[in-house]
């Protein structure tokens, strides 16, 4: 735990800092792997499998047998509470829709924008200890909502050659169209590629370690959009004295449990908060499964002092914080003063953790910093939006004037030409 | 001109096809002068505009007496036409503002979604012989409804070191805030890190050679988003008997005089509309100024005969074209099955240059087929979307347990522990 008290601008920088890894090393790996799928299909995915999950398939895609299996075996608890989250999930991300928007700009010159969904997507899923099926609710709820025709989930084995039932059990009730045994580069690959067996898609989502994140950004330059880069996951909290220490610590605990890297920040303006906020964490840190995680994320954490609201805003701002949790009398000014975050947690009562599994709202954020340019994952991450104009023999009478006249000025005569020779007509 | 009747689908993806550049080469220039500029700042800006621009300039940005000059430049009849450009640019993009998205998505538990501006935006304009300060309009006018708060843009200058006229006419009617007279590699990595004279931003758009779009994807590598990747500009169009040859040739070559690599093509359900369009072709072709341009590019057009609509329309949504003009007695049936366009024109007296100066709509659009993925730029392109979320000692009593379930199920305890702790003191 690293304590700042008031620390002035000029050591802001150090303060704003994430681990930034260097990707040139993997970058080698992730583009052989890419080159081979491109040119060996499945037969390369398999050969990965092997190599990285221990595990020959027969068959990669997972059957409806399979899956019935996987909906047999998870607890009746388990079920009711993911249904609770995709019923939250889905009104939240369903009031996202926007109708078409059209504007009569000129006499007889009509433009609409509609938003239409992004027919094949992709979702990765994680293997690894902790089967991410709350991933799965936020990224194919939106994608169903969405109206994408093909929605492919890609995750890899367990040395069984399964996936874990609940995400199985997600994938279904959310409406995946199709699931595969594959997992890491091989997957973002084939998705990127196509295969016999996987098809290619448009846009890949979805978490996943330094490989994945890599391959996802491989993926770009072959023409596949993706939700956003991704880093270490980050919680600044920002508190006053009306702040409750022992759920902040728990807070500022549930972001450390992620991963050594996780980003852990308390920006404050009571200095009492933080020692208080410290020894919580030191008594609730101890009764962890994944302490040993937690622990070197706090290591790492950073409890910040401002004396003004104000340096403390600026600060945030600066830090974009994916996850920003705010308990303080000062609420409204921050909600109307924030600028930079991926989601956003009132009050005493707002753990981090609702959002990420069941008030509704989408636990894909932008971290390291992006909340300064990038949307978390919502319903328009699924849809693109297009443009229409339908412009009558008035509408270009009106506006064709001024379009020759640019068109001119910028050298371009063809340009103008399209306009003249359809004026002509309508004298 | 390449014509083809009724493909078959093996023989499409020749027919799909874009030209690819292969970037390996640029990248090496280009990610040398994003070091020097990281570390160099304005000494590297400097050196690059005398080595690529030929000029060598005392102050790089332009001042208030140069705009002055140059709003004293520009002919009253172009103002007018960029005003009145202006106008339905600024109808059409602020009918797109969004409200607050809010839902109680359980008792106690209310979320929203806000969009809120990216603070500080970066435009690029290309120099060269077209002037493009209709760029400046599509680009500027979204940004300053959105809430920006910087607007730079950089532009290169020509060999008296100034810029077009028309383009500063523009920025200052638009609300650009800062404008350099910096172009090429240099000025991307420049908005990328910040000089000392030129500030960072946290995202880029615009249009340019293919050392810009190498460097703006170079650009992403250092946190800084971009509009789209880009490629050539491409116009498909979409027709049947009851269109206008000559409307339709003018419409193929205002396409075609962008550049030798621009994408030409006419599908249509009636075989004789391609003699006649290209017929009328050659009668055009002749005057144009950009004619050399225009005959290379439309030496590769394509003209592609479907004998139903149906194929047609499924070529359509393969190509997944920049441009799309529909003229035909079927436009409801293609209007419902479009899936991908980043912009469509309706009816003979539509023709593209209206979408790219003064209906509205934008003209920074998805080439290359990224229309499948990717929006055209808009108002949302200004502006990230945040998710706020409040909930109530009632709100975390409803949804808890739920979130205890998953989040053990997850193995994350201090997630669960975050609600198990509040529930706790509420019993």
């Amino acid at each position: 735990m690293k304590v700042y008290l008031n620390p002035s601008q000029n050591d802001w920088s150090e303060l704003l800092k994430r681990p930034t890894d260097s990707i040139a090393d993997l970058q080698n790996t992730v583009t052989d792997i890419f080159k081979e799928v491109q040119q060996k299909g499945d037969k390369a995915v398999d050969k990965y499998t092997s190599f990285f999950d221990g595990v020959i398939l027969n068959s990669i895609e997972v059957t409806s047998v399979e899956i019935q299996e996987a909906i047999e075996q998870v607890p009746i608890e388990l079920k009711e509470a993911i249904q609770l989250a995709q019923s939250n999930i889905e009104k939240f991300h369903q009031a996202q829709k926007t109708e078409k928007v059209a504007v009569e700009t000129a006499k007889g010159v009509i433009c609409w924008q509609e938003k239409r969904p992004i027919q094949k997507i992709g979702l990765y899923i994680p293997g690894g200890s902790a089967p991410l099926f709350s991933t799965v609710l936020m990224l194919a709820i939106p994608a169903k909502l969405a109206g994408c025709k093909e929605i492919v989930l890609c995750s890899p084995p367990n040395k069984e050659g399964k996936i874990n039932p609940a995400i199985l059990y997600a994938a279904q009730l959310c409406g995946v169209t199709k699931i595969f045994k594959v997992g890491g580069i091989q997957a973002i690959a084939a998705l990127t590629f196509g295969t016999k067996t996987i098809p290619q898609v448009s846009k890949i989502f979805g978490p996943g370690n330094q490989y994945v994140t890599v391959a996802k950004q491989i993926a770009t330059n072959y023409g596949i959009a993706i939700d956003m880069p991704a880093g270490p996951s980050e919680l600044l909290v920002l508190a006053d004295e009306t702040a409750n220490a022992s759920y902040i610590a728990s807070d500022l605990l549930s972001q450390a449990e992620h991963g050594a890297d996780s980003q852990v920040v308390l920006v404050t303006t009571d200095s009492n908060l933080i020692s208080a906020v410290q020894q919580e964490i030191e008594l609730q840190i101890k009764k962890l499964p994944r302490k040993s995680i937690a622990e070197k994320a706090i290591l790492n954490s950073r409890f910040i002092y401002f004396k003004d609201k104000e340096s403390a805003m600026e600060f945030v701002n600066e830090y974009a914080p994916e996850h920003l949790i705010i308990v303080s009398k000062e609420e409204d000014f921050y909600l109307d003063n924030l600028q930079n975050a991926g989601s956003v947690f009132l009050g005493n009562y707002t753990p981090e953790s609702a959002g990420d599994y069941a008030s509704g709202t989408n636990h894909t954020l932008p971290t390291n910093g992006y909340a300064k340019n990038y949307s978390g994952v919502n319903l328009d991450s699924f849809m693109k939006a297009m443009t229409f104009q339908k412009i009558s023999k008035e509408g270009i009478q009106n506006i064709g004037k001024a379009i020759e006249i640019m068109a001119e000025a910028e050298g371009l005569q063809a340009h103008k030409n399209a306009v003249t020779l359809r004026l002509k007509d309508l004298v």
